[in-house]
């Protein structure tokens, strides 16, 4: 029998990247589809991935005949329906801080180098990369330099982002330091993201979620 | 005495808005601190501001001497802080929902249009006026017409987004209205939204956080 969870995914995105490291963190087993988001002008254009997520974006999960669209929200759904293996604070203030760290990712850094953005940019105003890059890599530094202060500046923080257990705020920063690397960003200049960093990755539940270790990553064999 | 709670906001900033709305709905007590976002180059980049909050954006709301940072963060502290006069649902699938359409607003369409990223198109790529609003419409029709289906298309929206109760969702949804219609959209062809927009705005605690109601407002006599 299939497991009841299926996550909507892609090797690169980092949204659904986030998903699968929270997934690994609380020891969860799930079906994986993956959502072509390049080839044929992108499977989540299709009528059928519209169906699941009028957003037409990844991740979408699946619990039984359940919907739950957009990663934080899955990630609070799984912290609520799966309490084992805990990806959130047990306190309201380290909570509140653990999202802070979290959405300052995925509202202020996130949307504006994402996919669809970069494809608006480069067919609709026809940029060109070298101002593309600048424009990833403008929003990243800002959003780093400010989380690098509020990780610095804070004794909650610890081998992780909150303490020395990892947290939602950790499932959401890897995968955006993947994406600087991506665009050549030095992480050095944030030292203490770059420690988290290493610390995350040399664990097995953000190891397994990486991008080239997902069977539709290039070299997989199923790309 | 002061209240215990204090958000620094600015009338226009549509973050701040969203949190306005929760404290309303919760009916607790408040003092406002402005952050004039576009005088003097935005007081938000001062060096007090900036303390407070790295990321040099508003809403931060202090509880006592705890900082909260992020609208979204901040609902959610002040839902479990305060529980009394609920903006989440009772369980975990509709709580599920609530965030996802808040998210759908707060990562998708909000960042993409507010004021640092305007400034940015503006000031270092000179993009004229027309093709700036042409970026701002298209993010939030495409968000919009997204959101559109899954209200329509689910038996849980009622009088607002979820339910008859409202929620975060319609603390998001709400302020983004506003936004679309300072940029000329027609909220007509998103029925379901206008219906739930005439909803919110006939009651106390969203006319009150209305930008024009706000004591920093133009013609308040405090700008």
């Amino acid at each position: 029998m299939s497991s009841a969870l299926t996550l909507y995914s892609y090797w690169r995105s980092s949204a659904a990247y986030r998903v699968r490291i929270a997934l690994n963190l609380k020891q969860l087993d799930y079906d994986l589809k993956i959502v072509h988001l390049v080839r044929d002008g992108g499977e989540q254009h299709s009528e059928a991935f519209h169906a699941l997520n009028p957003q037409e974006l990844v991740p979408v999960l699946m619990h039984g005949q359940r919907i739950v669209r957009q990663s934080l929200a899955i990630m609070e759904y799984l912290e609520e329906t799966f309490p084992d293996h805990p990806i959130m604070p047990a306190t309201a203030r380290d909570r509140a801080r653990v999202r802070g760290l979290a959405l300052a990712v995925a509202c202020d850094i996130h949307p504006l180098n994402n996919l669809r953005v970069l494809q608006f940019l480069e067919h609709d105003w026809n940029v060109p990369q070298p101002e593309r890059d600048a424009w990833v890599k403008r929003w990243i530094n800002t959003g780093f330099s400010a989380i690098e202060d509020m990780l610095r500046d804070n004794p909650s923080t610890g081998d992780y982002c909150e303490g020395d257990i990892p947290s939602v705020a950790d499932c959401c920063l890897i995968p955006q330091v993947y994406n600087a690397r991506r665009f050549a960003i030095d992480i050095d200049q944030y030292p203490t993201i770059a420690r988290i960093e290493a610390n995350c990755l040399a664990s097995e539940p953000f190891d397994k979620a990486r991008p080239e270790n997902q069977p539709d990553a290039p070299g997989s064999g199923d790309s």
